[in-house]
């Protein structure tokens, strides 16, 4: 695939975002834009209180320029870039944001953070939001698809590399720059492109989606005013996609451009933690739901999985909130217990309370090759020598079973409460649904803005 | 040489950058040191009213916090970070900082830009600011040499994937971070390594130095608050290391720290123009002044070369300034006309000026595999029948020949009345010299600051 000659990619590319008309997003697409836009709205409140997000906002204060952004579900408002960062890192903390299944990518955070900052400083329409959101997905996912899964295997942290670009055309859109400024922008994007996943676990994971959201809104704004850059950013013998990848496709940034839509594989996560624990969850709700059981009644939980589940999430014994995301123990124990699994569940607080601790003990993984790895197999062993079986094909927040409008709600208001609990939800949620009708953009960020 | 295992790289560079005391500086290195700032300081007052900088400035002041630090030659004040963008910017733009031979970096530029703006906020000594340096310079090779060649030619642009160490080790030195400050710092630099040489060319390959140093100032500052990263960024399985070379010894990182100095190899060039023309320029300059060589008296000139000469400047017929900068044709014509070869020579005028364009047509090269790269060999042709010949070893510039104090002197001053003609020069140099005894270095940055 690395022998097709793939020329003027970055300018056909650039030509796509600059021709691109409102009108003809499909509306199951601009539907799935307010979805994902409200599911990345409650990340950012969940997280907005977190201590990396309090200890980003210690440094950046002393250099932000002049309040032109909000910092959502806080008070400090920040200059556009400061503030595209700000919300970037917070809305990525929960580990609770949207997937586009085939890249690993998070794709709402780099691009809305970018795109959301600009509406505050360059007014625009909420339908001008949507579209220049949607087409930011585009190009990221598509850069990413040309680069998979080459790229992620090799350790780089690719909703970052690619997020930038993403950020960069959704900002170009909405600053309306032409086909060579656009190509520049893309350029831009693509000098700044960083991050491995040698920081996960740390606050630099966050870090990383901070810089692609700033430094994508940063090279829109310079290619704005002139600054210049290469126009085969992407294509070039020493451009992104052969730098960055040993094997790749650039067909797949260009190929069916305008007709597919890549925010129409985007996936939302019903539970914060780690994606193969889902259908366990689901599964584990569902026997509490059904069959009312106990948890003190349960003799033990034998969890049916296909071994890359023990392999990601086998943690028996997590000690914290973030070892727990990857323990398919403590999110079985906890949903039997708590008949949820939120933000909450994954608390230090939670993760040592004696009860689930007890239970998560009695969570046995049976390993088996023959499981599909999407989903789960359990079997309830209760006191009195009777079994709750239960199979789940496919977990809730899959392609195959997707999360609904009021499951993506009940998320958003879960999460507003967890952050910013004087956040009014409701007319939030209303304003998230209508932003197609919006005269001025910048009201959506501003109505997530703390007094 | 991947094969072997090497681990706590990073931490044991931490421990060094924590350790190093000034004493220990050997004399020679911390007069290198003064050397290598003087001609980045020059560098930057001769790039300061670019286009490129103008273009910047007018995106970057929008956003720019308190006016805390110097652009250099300018008289607008910016917060540290955007200074250090700035200054990086600006010191590249002529082609004509300093290059570490080995690596191919240009040590100073970010280190220096980091490293000077933080001068202007935290109080620190001129021995400080040269130690931090020394340090940050150290880091940045060391990090170069461990994956050069393979990076470089794999299409990074390595000044500004190594300069992000350099200018974090630097201001982390400066800061007083501990140990695992100074090793998250470390981490957030290579989560911030980021730049291909697919820019050059055009505005974009000087954005990649700003960011180098805005981003490694980035993560010392960020590490001083506690904004935690990994202590494993250098040769951690996903690690900048692996990530960005496939063949690499991290071996050189450590190898003899603090024993050899990779500043004593920095070079400086005399002529800003590519390399390999440099001898050829000496040749050109010698006849001038040794034999009172007249351009309209000449038949031809003949340039004996080895053949990568040609491959990299054999441009004849060379439109602007740019494409001049690689015609070794371009160098030699105005090397003899002008009886010097500085910044001047370079513009569109004197590319387009008939005199230099005839005797440039008259420009002969003739390839010899034979002859050394870093060697030139000239010979005159008059036309009265007489040639002069002349063979220059190892140009002005090289480690064999390496430039003086006063020639650097004299670069500074050319460059200063270049970019800021109102720059005192003499007050200036005096300054660099004495750096090590300045009670508050900041006083260096403020010296270039128009009013």
């Amino acid at each position: 695939m690395n022998d097709i000659p793939r020329t003027g990619v970055t300018r056909e590319l650039a030509r796509f975002l600059v021709e691109s008309r409102w009108n003809s997003i499909p509306p199951h697409i601009s539907h799935e834009a307010k979805r994902a836009l409200l599911n990345w709205t409650g990340c950012a409140l969940g997280g907005c209180r977190d201590e990396t997000v309090d200890t980003a906002l210690a440094v950046l204060s002393e250099f932000t320029g002049r309040p032109q952004a909000t910092v959502l579900g806080r008070s400090e408002r920040l200059d556009i870039l400061n503030a595209a960062a700000l919300n970037a890192l917070g809305s990525n903390i929960l580990d609770f944001d949207d997937t586009h299944l085939r890249t690993v990518i998070h794709p709402t955070v780099p691009v809305a953070a970018a795109v959301l900052a600009l509406t505050e400083r360059s007014p625009v329409t909420g339908a001008q939001l949507l579209h220049a959101f949607i087409l930011g997905v585009e190009v990221e996912c598509r850069v990413g698809n040309a680069i998979s899964p080459e790229h992620y295997n090799a350790g780089w942290h690719i909703t970052a590399t690619c997020g930038v670009f993403g950020a960069a055309a959704a900002c170009a859109k909405l600053l309306g720059l032409d086909m060579q400024k656009t190509a520049w922008a893309l350029g831009l994007a693509a000098s700044q492109a960083a991050g491995t996943t040698g920081a996960h676990g740390s606050m630099n994971k966050s870090w990383n989606m901070a810089n692609a959201a700033r430094n994508g809104l940063m090279a829109a704004l310079l290619a704005a005013k002139g600054f210049t850059s290469t126009e085969q950013a992407l294509e070039g013998e020493r451009g992104f996609v052969r730098v960055f990848a040993q094997r790749h496709d650039l067909d797949e940034i260009v190929r069916g451009l305008g007709k597919t839509w890549e925010l129409g594989q985007n996936t939302y996560k019903p539970y914060p933690c780690g994606i193969v624990a889902h259908p366990f969850i689901d599964g584990c709700l569902a026997l509490r739901r059904e069959s009312s059981v106990a948890p003190d009644e349960v003799e033990h939980i034998e969890l049916r999985v296909h071994p890359l589940v023990r392999m990601l999430m086998g943690n028996a014994a997590p000690r914290i909130g973030l070892e727990a995301k990857l323990s398919v123990q403590h999110c079985a124990a906890a949903a039997l217990i708590h008949g949820e699994v939120g933000v909450r569940e994954f608390t230090d607080a939670c993760v040592n309370d004696p009860a689930v601790i007890a239970l998560r003990r009695r969570v046995i993984l049976v390993e088996d090759p023959a499981m599909p790895k999407e989903a789960a197999g359990l079997s309830v062993r209760m006191g009195d020598g009777s079994t709750l079986d239960k199979y789940v094909p496919h977990a809730t927040g899959s392609l195959e079973r997707p999360m609904s409008d009021e499951a993506l709600e009940r998320k958003f208001r879960a999460l507003a409460e967890w952050g910013w609990p004087e956040c009014d939800t409701h007319a939030f949620i209303e304003l998230a649904w209508s932003l197609d009708k919006l005269d001025d953009a910048g009201a959506f960020a501003r109505a997530a803005a703390a007094r």
